[in-house]
């Protein structure tokens, strides 16, 4: 009898863990779907409230290290230090940016939002007021036990309007 | 003896397989990676010849059903059909699209590919020539046993030239 229990004892310390059952799989990439959503939901409303105030070095540490926006019609600028500043340039007082939430794929430590944007400020002294809309498509990334902007672009519904073009001078 | 043989037998048929060592996780990951970045190089390959052979329904048979695209200054659009009549309406005799990739992400049954692209069309008649360049994101899907694009965003590193406003009439 002493005989079988040590055997038992020595295949049962060899044996490996069962492997995880399919249902088991599923479910724990579901919770691991649902917790990326919630995470990257709170992230995004940190997101507005720090862009809302004008707040563009706490936005730009929503990125990753090497984090990248490209905004329309301009290059697009990667770095944490680089986004507050291109932030800095462009956020305008009284502007509000909404967010409308299309999409959200989620894939391991990698997950994609989809939306449209609406920026609107009021006018400002020569300053005309602003409202663009638009589309967006942001990777959030989880590094370091949180989720985080890698790369976020978005463009323009209609061709913003340009400047207008100083008024010809008179000789 | 033959209880101990009775015994191993009966606890290596309860026994689950073992689970996959993080070395062997590691190296199916891997492979995984390199197969759907040739995948994608060569689905990136196919969507420039089909571009630039002005073959738009083709080019949209590259999107899963329903793909969206988000062009810059337009709404975006969704699904095949709208997806290549969309092309059908912007894309130019004798243009040539490039892309250069910089970067491309993949997590199981998601990639996301980062870079930047140019658009050059020689002037024809009245249209001046065409040269347009910015960056895009893609997001590509393993779907059916293929990689297909789901979600494509682009926008310009420069304002697009607006159409020049129709010659003042003479009454």
């Amino acid at each position: 009898m002493r005989g079988y229990i040590i055997v038992l004892a020595a295949v049962a310390l060899a044996c490996q863990p069962p492997a995880e059952s399919p249902e088991q799989a599923a479910a724990a990439e579901q919770a691991h779907a649902d917790s990326a959503r919630a995470a990257i939901e709170a992230g995004n409303a940190q997101y507005l409230r720090h862009i809302n105030a004008g707040h563009a070095d706490s936005a730009a540490m929503l990125f990753t290290a090497d984090g990248m926006i490209m905004p329309p019609d301009v290059p697009g600028t990667a770095g944490t230090d680089s986004i507050a500043a291109r932030f800095k340039t462009t956020l305008v007082p009284g502007g509000v940016l909404t967010l409308t939430r299309q999409n959200l794929s989620v894939s391991g430590d990698m997950a994609l939002a989809r939306g449209t944007w609406a920026y609107a400020a009021p006018a400002q002294g020569n300053t005309p007021a602003i409202n663009l809309s638009g589309k967006y498509l942001e990777h959030w990334h989880f590094t370091g036990g949180q989720w985080k902007i890698a790369e976020d672009i978005w463009n323009n519904d209609a061709p913003a309007p340009q400047a207008p073009a100083p008024p010809a001078r008179r000789n």
